[in-house]
């Protein structure tokens, strides 16, 4: 065997234990007995250990400069798998064990906190927890920025998007920053000239959702023969390749946020269940980083989702499953609760044109802590103050400010911008898709996501991780990433449709 | 660290990663999407692959001689697992890998084949793999043999219950043998002269099922805190210590299957959920074989289950589940149908009179098969022949015949005897705690298993692996494992009463 395919032994096992670490991460989220909890972090932990030897092994580094050597014979996806293996080995290397090990209880034990904290509104418990969890992920920065040459910053946010930094992603959002205040301010301006929607009479029976999730799944082409539908108490999409596991959660007294978290899932789980099934247990199968997946939940939930065209499929299907007649499911008064406009507390809540502000305001300050530059004693504070300057709301309470995501609190930091590329990523992806294809908008009318499922297959999914993100879009879509799309998006759906 | 203590830490990496191949399990039976098949094979093989390198590892040989020199600083439970671990080794070692590997995937297609060809009663669409998995068979006995010194059968035999040999287990049946034929006549004689019981009417609707299944095994004390209760094509126990998942299965058209089946499973699962917790990751608090397992099953499904107490205690229960009314429902005729004895062709569906016999023709036959003295290609007229002589009655095709059973065709030979074995022990087991307990048959009168379960507890559970199978029962009912106390309750209960 020659050293590349040595290598690709090493990295096959590697990726077979994080696939089961994916299902084991489902179960623990939607099946597993409440005290089955210990067991299971022993189980996570050694895999993640076991995963994490088999890459950082000094045997992998000596084959890797073998194959290196010899990289002149490789076919194109695999020199480009070449380079995913040695970018995962370096990553691997660079975190001294102790440090890992440290970072990942003090995550834990932060995040067990957090639980309990937020409902309890009481940061004060979290507080030293946080400050140890932040302390811990400098370190980790430091250690990857020192073998990467990058700030403790840039490289925390290089592991969830390679090749992203903080300049780039700051040129990236300020038309944003820029253009959004004035866009929010005319769009309310505008809903409240008119009547004000009627509300939807409540409760939405959880049976009749959960069908329509399922049929919402099938119409965007979900596979069901290798994935399922699932509860769970904030949804995500998990599991492992050809085996995609998506879940929602039902409320009887809202309607839209399980059928759109339920498609949202279903964006993610196409972009698992597309890659190509040859290298799924190799580095260069893996998805592109957190923004180009976001971008693929994005484009499904809010560019073919919200559309005019899905829209008007979609609002028969919900008068059906609920029985409901009458002026409140008209559709022009489902359109205008689909389509509210309001500025916010919490994040997962907000609409397409408030998103940006929570994630302006999560960046500026995950920076700060990370850079020493604000300490956690004073993150609430920080916190209401930009939420107050950005979206213009007042923040009553921690468990409504800094508490109300889990990010933070369980060691993640560098990721919250990828969710705001990512929907910027979509909004340039699906204007490319619709010029690409006149047949796409109208295929959607009909409930029809073929033609867009199609062109993301060819472009993105079916690409993996063999090119960087931004040769990724570049090829799609022709420019690289930027928020023109993304704006004149926002502009034609809610100030002059 | 003393090895000793290096050892342990080993066999707790492989203990995990076998807990997670538990889950996994489960999960392939339960919840997976059909096309997620090819995947979970690799993710099953590669768990196996690595939990068994551990354990194979010359290191861990080299620990094990320097802890065997050590081992007079060690406590009895110490010496007991480093006893289990050098019995784990020798195994794990004395099985060429490639031996191995080519039987765990002969196993694999024939259980693959099998499936479809005994729906369809096509003995000659198996035969071929099915000589392939016992040619496999008989070469990993031959290598167990030759490290253990024991004939290839015994050393198929000894993997599933620690000790057993084919001369023992046929000096415990022997009593069996002789004892049965003429007890089935009477019983069956005896049933003949009473008015035949009267039939319930279908159908039994599966949520009332799953109601009274999850009472039943709240009522003998399963944690579903611990565990879980789901449906699968065949109903098992799995999952991992402190994670104990049990299966049923449904069909609206017999009421009793789903019931014993699902406290059959919670017996297994008590004895999961009562080892001691210390030792879960280490050979030593493992259960003591499938003997042992399976006398725990017996000891609640038939021994407490179908005792006149605990009956009582269930029919109204089931009365009021379907609304039965008359005379089919009353106490006589349920109980009448619920201890029902009839020579059938079907293993899972037999009694505790005419069960024994179906377990006799499977050891005589597997032993010959291993043996070489038995080709494949006269399997069926062997199997049909002993079915006719022990039984009495003619199997009309495979499908009822040697095709039934799952066991020979996925590898598992010497396996069988341990099901009789298990139902024999769970007799001598119960006839000394209700001996040590007066309190105990009354309790079950009330849905009160608590007594039962603390005997089984301080008598089996808590010892795990630390002493073998004959010690544990002389310590728990003062003889060694006999065929008496079984015959005197078959007796008793059907003969008797």
């Amino acid at each position: 065997m020659s050293p590349y395919t040595r290598l690709e032994a090493a990295f096959a096992r590697a990726a077979i234990l994080n696939e089961t670490l994916g299902v084991l991460h489902w179960d623990t989220e939607t099946m597993m007995p409440k005290g089955a909890i210990a067991g299971r972090s022993d189980q996570l932990a050694t895999l993640e250990e076991m995963s994490h030897e088999i890459i950082a092994a000094p045997r992998v580094g000596e084959m890797l400069a073998e194959a290196e050597e010899g990289a002149a014979g490789l076919t194109e996806w695999q020199a480009a798998n070449l380079r995913e293996m040695r970018r995962a080995h370096v990553r691997a290397v660079a975190i001294p064990a102790d440090l890992l090990v440290a970072a990942t209880k003090a995550n834990a034990v932060c995040q067990h906190v957090w639980q309990e904290a937020r409902p309890a509104n009481d940061f004060a418990a979290v507080k030293p927890h946080l400050a140890e969890v932040i302390r811990l992920q400098r370190a980790v920065g430091a250690a990857l920025g020192a073998s990467l040459d990058l700030s403790p910053y840039d490289a925390l946010l290089d592991q969830y998007d390679p090749g992203a930094r903080q300049d780039s992603i700051d040129a990236l959002f300020a038309p944003l920053r820029a253009a959004l205040p004035e866009l929010i301010r005319a769009v309310v301006e505008k809903q409240r000239a008119a009547p004000a929607p009627e509300p939807l009479p409540k409760p939405f029976p959880v049976a009749a959702q959960q069908a329509l999730c399922r049929m919402l799944l099938d119409t965007i082409g979900f596979d069901f023969d290798h994935g399922r539908l699932d509860v769970s108490a904030h949804p995500f999409s998990g599991g492992s390749f050809g085996d995609i596991r998506v879940t929602t959660r039902y409320s009887e007294d809202v309607l839209f946020p399980a059928l759109f978290a339920t498609i949202h899932e279903g964006g993610h789980a196409l972009y698992e269940q597309g890659r190509p099934a040859a290298w799924r247990h190799q580095p260069v199968g893996l998805a592109k980083g957190m923004a180009v997946h976001e971008s693929q939940s994005m484009i499904i939930e809010w560019q073919a989702g919200k559309s005019a065209e899905f829209l008007g499929f979609l609002f028969p299907k919900i008068r059906e499953a609920f029985g409901g007649d009458g002026p409140a499911w008209s559709d022009g008064n489902l359109m205008a609760l689909a389509r509210r406009v309001e500025p916010g507390l919490i994040r997962v809540d907000a609409d397409e044109l408030t998103y940006p502000a929570h994630i302006l305001v999560r960046f500026g300050i995950e920076r700060a802590l990370i850079a020493g530059e604000l300490a956690v004693d004073d993150l609430p504070a920080a916190f209401n103050e930009a939420v107050a300057g950005l979206l213009g709301v007042t923040v009553p309470d921690d468990r409504r400010g800094c508490l109300q995501d889990i990010h933070w609190h369980g060691g993640a930091y560098g990721y919250f911008p990828m969710y705001l590329v990512g929907a910027m990523t979509a909004a340039q992806l699906f204007a490319a898709a619709v010029e690409a294809d006149p047949a796409l908008r109208p295929a959607l009318a009909e409930g029809d996501f073929r033609p867009l499922v199609a062109w993301l297959r060819t472009h993105i999914h079916s690409r993996g991780s063999a090119v960087d993100r931004e040769t990724l879009v570049c090829d799609a879509t022709g420019a690289p990433t930027g928020a023109d799309r993304f704006l004149t998006h926002l502009r034609a759906r809610y100030l002059d449709s």
